[in-house]
């Protein structure tokens, strides 16, 4: 991971793209990435998305998204300074306390508290 | 990197979501996410966006919004079998091939060969 | 639709936001406000969603989740001088030229075309 | 906007496209053409963005992106039973009740009840 960050890091540089990447521009950068992602299963059933990376065709288009998307993700976490893993670890944790096993098993559905006032 | 990936599958077997998982539903369950993080950073000016986590209480919800944002990419990786870190590195040396040093410096100009047929 | 456009024109202009309405923040809006109608379906059956409208609880929710993504497109047509119909119906006559019906019937695969060079 | 309406119905009954055209599904190809959109405004300034119609080269491809998230936005209305535009002034109508003018002016911030308790 660290090392992904550090090649993001030198690929913009080297192509003094510094200046394109503030935190606004990398995050629409992301959701474009990601509309492509959706774009590539956006027809398929969910067993023929479940199947998708055995599809010679879509199976490496697929991947190549996920990387893109991973890519931009990357880059936005380290201009703004966060460090991508412990973000995701602690928010699993908070998730953990308000999805509690008990109350969430077999259920999706959200929270009044997933969107505290102002969220 | 693996342990986020372990951490989130435990969470999502412990709540028996696994049969919610189909790599449709989590793209758009971080297509979802995605969302909330523009919102977070939409009406802020570029300069803004690029202080926004010296910001105590925009700094916070983007971080979380990162984190939910990796969760759910780490969650759909691993339902597609696919390496996040290595796909990103893989897509990374690809584009170094399409976006030459010289050819891209300064300029975030697309490339035809961007969208290749069918992408 | 005129009536929506002034309408939100005036929604705007009343509240003072005009200067933060430009194309790049309202394209981010629009973004968010498709992310929050993504999470209102994203682990839902296809049959499911066909029936969502049904649901006392989600149809409304569906509903205003399209009420907002509509303002915002409204309001990103009205800042960037586009009818928004007219466009539509060229993108649409553009796009029977590409995927004739002889050709098209009865598969979404995406043509080479829709993505030219560049786009 | 009606014939609108009327015209993608039939585009995508001529193809044999209505199978494919679950809630689901049109709301991941809408995300996927706003995607596209976000692409082409990504790396602009705010000013660059609010010129854009102006740019030969950028301008029609967002003007095609605009119809083209018109049409997915329209044809999920439709298969919803939603009239797009009521929608819109119903929502605009309930957002005038919680941003009041007074309270509003000059601020975008976001307000608790913009995300009700389960929203």
């Amino acid at each position: 991971m660290a090392e992904l960050t550090d090649r993001v890091r030198a690929f913009a540089r080297e192509r003094d793209w510094d200046r394109f990447h503030t935190p606004k521009n990398l995050a629409m950068a992301l959701a474009g990435e990601v509309g492509e992602l959706l774009a590539e299963l956006q027809w398929l059933t969910p067993e023929q998305s479940a199947a998708v990376m055995t599809d010679e065709e879509l199976g490496p288009r697929v991947r190549a998204e996920i990387g893109d998307v991973t890519i931009y993700l990357t880059r936005l976490a380290d201009v703004l300074g966060i460090d991508l893993v412990q973000a995701a670890l602690d928010k699993l944790e908070d998730s953990g306390r308000r999805y509690t096993v008990e109350a969430a098993h077999g259920s999706v559905k959200k929270l009044p508290a997933d969107h505290p006032p102002g969220a």
